[in-house]
């Protein structure tokens, strides 16, 4: 599967409050750091938080992993490079994080979430065509 | 003025996701600690926050004060005393954080909030019925 | 394999900070009510922070996974079972989060971490044999 | 007294996880805001975390305080002007976060500083020298 243009890369600046007293990033905080890739790759594809909403439906997180490679730090640059890996059924984003000036990979990880219905509540067993849209809009076709 | 009555205890448990790269909670974690008994007091006097909501007004955080004077570190447990200091115009609540076995002063603060109409959207320049009438029910009168 | 009585279970009342704009908690602060649970696991094995600490080791986290199976919402009272799952190699603890009153499993998800030893910064390949000491004289024997 | 040319100004864009079940900024998130945008005055003037930690000060927060003018929301792109306010005693810095497009004033804080001497735990009754020769050096003189 040849998804490699279907993807953000968005750099952050790991704040003080980030890192626990082992003076590394907490793993809980990894969380946001994808988050923020996140709606920049949906933003970009024009399918971001407001635009979700007037399209009816939520998107709750139902699944999130993280691997952790190497220990993030206070006041490192770090890229947060998120992909679209499924579509049809759920949205599925894969990170990674590298060091930004070195290039050193430091996360993996990934989302997937589920549409639900707005109106219902219920969740949705495929995507619905407005995801697909979106995809298809920015990216000229969907991912083989 | 007389308000010795008008108050809650909380017991907390520092979490280790509290605490920074100093092994000290991060300053920023107390706004936590202050609503956990801000929610206990409010509670008690039966205008919690569902209450709130179901009065028709939201009553945002608009001043917050905090001084450290001990820092507070990972396990250990605190008592969070929360006590009403101002309700005619304003809620205003104020906290005194202790150490929970030695009793040991480690913080002050407060907070202020106003009453938001949630219909108009308009604060409020005097507290509405509501507040004074649950601190009313709850200790009988008002404060001096 | 039969790990069932290697399990602690933690009460948590879901704080008002917690909830995001949808009204229930946003995702990415299940990993505190794991860190919360993972530490009243430790504690009560006699291998909490201090005692690592004091043991030379460091257990960052290496990989974490959260399925988040119904929403939790402000106020909410849960329930979360920590048990052991791996020791041999890497600690592997599994959650599942319930709610406290109907017993609703709401969350599951599972943390690994690995053994660092801190005078030489490298990771262990095998668990150090303190982590068994404390599994086996709290629990009498390791699982089976 | 004229410290006009003694500030930064820091762009942060507001992350999803920052805001609460009413759609708008949970009040304890600003000390993040507010501590970033310091991060980026003390590196501006060259004493920064690390310079911090080799001159043998730690500088906790001793007192804080935030002013809620209007609500700031998800997306919102906000610029947190950060001025230099005591330095002889202990370190005041104050925040004005406007809207970064608008211009319009969300909020006003300061943060409260006093230098601890790492080697014996005492906080220091006047600045150490070195911050007011960092001062000094950035900005060609103390502020009158």
């Amino acid at each position: 599967m040849m998804t490699d243009m279907y993807f953000t890369e968005t750099d952050i600046l790991v704040p003080f409050h980030d890192v626990d007293s082992m003076e590394i990033v907490w793993h809980g905080h990894y969380a946001k750091y994808f988050e923020v890739a996140r709606c920049e790759f949906l933003d970009v594809i024009g399918y971001g938080y407001k635009a979700m909403r007037d399209s009816g439906y939520a998107w709750p997180i139902i699944d999130m992993r993280t691997k952790y490679i190497k220990p993030i730090r206070f006041g490192q640059k770090i890229s947060v490079h998120c992909s679209l890996r499924e579509w049809e059924y759920r949205l599925k984003l894969e990170y990674i994080i590298r060091d930004a000036v070195t290039g050193e990979k430091l996360t993996t990880g990934y989302t997937c979430q589920a549409a639900v219905d707005m109106t219902t509540g219920d969740m949705c067993f495929e995507s619905p065509a407005i995801l697909l849209q979106h995809i298809t809009q920015h990216y000229g076709k969907l991912p083989a």
